[in-house]
């Protein structure tokens, strides 16, 4: 589905960020005017890098997101920027990346979160559960990394339509819930027969158009259930609207848009969804093609790793040691060992994890200290799995611009003085 | 776990929330009057309810939290609701306390964080060094507990002078940094005889005092520096000034005020600080008594663990299936084991660790799924660390309300309708 825009998104209210501010939780609430001047300036030069014209400003629904570690492509696709990824384990909820397939619903059915009706199908015992009931049936924490499809398509030649995402349509976040083999336990099981996990999401769809054409209902295989779960919280705090609360199922290791946000319907189906989101959109066609059902669904993610510092920030690096770190992640499987090269892919030297492993599905930081002298670097990782998965050198060419992996595609060039 | 039998309620001061508040971050941005009107009666109530008198407001330096997580007791004393910790790994930022022993500097340190200059003594080779120079040295991530010293003093019976926390004063923290041996490693090692780190925060002094009696200098032993970092990003962002940014000396395992903020001084000493904050301020001392350096000083952290849920946010909890949930931390041991009572401690069940172990400084979160008929249970958890160390029935009588681990005070009253 590239395309979302087909028919006109609801128009959403704009709230008004100034650009040059510095970061909000740094000096919000600062009365210093040296402070935000001082600040001032390198933000301004940050975004030149990752954005030439204006920024957008953030649209009223993720007014809360902080605007400068974001570029706005859209409404509703918004997108971390490189150098605004630390290297804590978990991506702060205001830097986090949004893709909305449709616009948000009203933030009234955040009002009672707990009276929120989920209907569950293609089980023994079907039936409507609210999630005041679910809360009763079980509580697990995961962590795991989100990501875009189509995260990584910027760097496609081939310039596929949507959004150009770079490395930033990407986080690793904690999700609370019930697991969803507990829930269909609580209803006497999986009905025979069932080869699919099919979840549709609670958006208002528009009127006069075939809703097959826009809902967002999408279907993983079944066993995707072992590690599925109905979240309501994420990193540690009730869902937010803009990510999907107040209910979201959460199918880790498969990518984002098969999460489905402010779901109410969870099915165990014989066949896939009908939606033309799951028949034609995401699907791996050939360039210059179109999607259909006979080609692969995009949904387990695959060995990626990239390089967020130093210099993507635009601060000088000097000679001598530096830490070159970045993210890496398996997809389906825990990520195994990084290697890291500074003169594009020639030679390669083993990174170190830093920091706790919070779970297969998790991203881990890495890092490799290493001697530079003055001169341009081409730095690159490349990421091996527990599977022993090697992320490759290039990407998968295809016309929408998925699950670009390529360690080339994500090398960035250092400039030490 | 048997029926529940009688046991009489611990009287405390249950915090009750209004039902169906809609948080500050999910429904700020949004142009809906009708959230807008639910929210201002929802934070004023909230307040309300902590604080019998109006509610205060939070200071300015930490306007970016989320008022209706947090008790504010005074502008350098700030808790976290017991029923806003979340099931998540980590403390959101927005929510972690606050509790500063001199206000926090000018927001213009900020301004050129990776200038900010740190003193390094008691080493070879000892130098000042930027931040920037600090961050070419290492990068290591970890989470951790960070509690203050009084969490929980608010249990005391004595009444002990200091702020009355609860449970609040108190998360678990991403930081990222250089580890400090690394650091003394680079300055060609410690000194021969030198048996503290010793680090002094850079808050500005009130003039015409003894700079000794109100400075904030701390010393741990120096086998802390295993572990102990400077630290310059808190949970995946630049460390805000309200938490101690740009630098952060951080000490896992040990309570709140030995990681100091705004650090300008490391040194490996030979003795303790002789600043009053570490002589006599933070002692073990008798009731009634005064801190004199002789006692005992609060450092090291202790096994603890706390019930979150159900019930503390003053939602109806029905009979039938319940999930228990809290947090556990082991201080400098990892957290081995946690059991549940719901008759105020007579019985005992073990509970399930739910998500993944982050390192054995952070706290895990433990949850015990069971069943409850109508009824009013004291519901109390008790932890054990790796070394066998179990969390104790009663608090340990001190002039300061220190270091409280008491189970039986951190206990809840649950009615079950």
């Amino acid at each position: 589905m590239n395309q979302p825009t087909k028919f006109q998104p609801i128009e959403m209210a704009v709230e008004r960020t100034p650009q040059s501010l510095p970061r909000r939780r740094v000096l919000a609430g600062s009365v210093s005017a040296l402070a935000a001047a001082g600040l001032a300036g390198a933000g301004t030069t940050a975004m030149a890098q990752t954005n030439a014209a204006a920024p957008k400003p953030l649209p009223a629904y993720v007014g809360w997101k902080d605007p400068n570690s974001l570029i706005v492509h859209s409404a509703t696709t918004i997108e971390t920027k490189r150098h605004a990824f630390g290297s804590g384990l978990i991506t702060p909820s205001d830097q986090l990346y949004i893709r909305n397939n449709l616009p948000a619903p009203d933030a009234s059915i955040l009002v009672d979160r707990d009276a929120w009706e989920l209907v569950v199908e293609g089980v023994n015992e079907p039936r409507t559960l609210t999630l005041r009931e679910l809360k009763s049936i079980g509580l697990e924490t995961i962590a795991m990394v989100l990501q875009c499809s189509g995260n990584g398509r910027g760097y496609f030649p081939s310039k596929p339509s949507g959004t150009p995402w770079q490395v930033g349509a990407a986080g690793c976040v904690v999700w609370t819930g019930v697991p969803v083999r507990l829930v269909a336990d609580a209803l006497g099981g999986m009905s025979a027969g069932m080869a699919f996990m099919t979840g549709t999401g609670g958006e208002k769809l528009p009127d006069g158009i075939d809703p097959k054409s826009v809902i967002v209902e999408r279907s993983v295989p079944a066993q995707a259930m072992t590690d599925a779960m109905l979240a309501w919280e994420m990193n540690g705090v009730p869902i937010s609207l803009a990510h999907g609360g107040p209910l979201r199922l959460i199918v880790p290791g498969y990518t984002g848009v098969n999460n489905i946000k402010y779901i109410k319907r969870l099915a165990f189906t014989a066949q896939e969804s009908e939606a033309r989101i799951m028949s034609h959109g995401y699907r791996i066609s050939p360039p210059g093609g179109k999607g259909d059902p006979s080609q692969p669904s995009v949904q387990e993610m695959s060995v990626k790793s990239w390089i967020n510092g130093p210099g993507t920030d635009g601060l000088p690096v000097k000679s001598g040691l530096v830490q070159v770190h970045g993210v890496a992640f398996g997809g389906l499987h825990r990520v195994a060992k990084v290697e890291v090269s500074i003169d594009g892919g020639k030679l390669w030297n083993e990174a170190r994890f830093s920091g706790p492993e919070l779970g297969r599905y998790a991203w881990r930081q890495f890092v490799l200290a290493i001697r530079l002298n003055a001169g341009t670097f081409s730095l690159a990782s490349r990421a091996t799995d527990a599977a022993g998965n090697v992320q490759p050198q290039g990407r998968i060419e295809n016309a929408g611009g998925y699950n670009n992996t390529s360690w080339a595609d994500h090398a960035v060039s250092l400039t030490v003085a």
